[in-house]
């Protein structure tokens, strides 16, 4: 880890099936189920978690934490503490921006 | 850092233009740049390398580390030592798995 860098909290990668994908992740590699339902799932690796959405409920994206956050719009408030707001980098890929502050 | 399970070793987005992603990423964000050339770019961050890839070069992914990466196909060899395959996890996303074995 190096700590002047920014984290990338978690990349999240659209999938058909929530079940469908989670078992074949959790088949292949090393990892632990942090939450699961119908629209999606987090998968916790060593360095990074996994998100598995489905498209229609959730966009896929990077999630980075960075103090500027609040820079960028409106937060909103989640139930682990965090608070982010999305935004889309030139490409046209969605980017969450996640704050503890 | 949690040993007990598989890191992830990168992230590779789509992008339109390699050099304008790059400057939106390093304006935004505190990363290093590990190496940059017209079809991608591969930035540093804390816990995991971002590969920012046009999309008619490289395919957008994620990049694991396992043991297991020569179960899944003949593995192709990269000048950082490092050894690999695609696949495709059942929503169609290309999945590389690496190796340094």
């Amino acid at each position: 880890m190096n700590s002047r860098l920014d984290t990338v909290d978690h990349v999240a990668v659209s999938v058909h099936d929530v079940n469908t994908a989670l078992n074949w992740y959790c088949l292949d590699f090393q990892c632990q189920v942090l939450h699961q339902d119908d629209t999606w799932a987090l998968v916790e690796f060593a360095n990074i978690k996994l998100a598995l959405v489905v498209t229609s409920q959730h966009p896929p994206h990077l999630g980075f934490f960075t103090p500027k956050a609040s820079q960028f719009g409106q937060l909103t408030a989640h139930r682990d503490g965090t608070r982010s707001v999305y935004i889309t980098d030139p490409s046209g890929n969605s980017v969450e921006l996640l704050t503890t502050e």
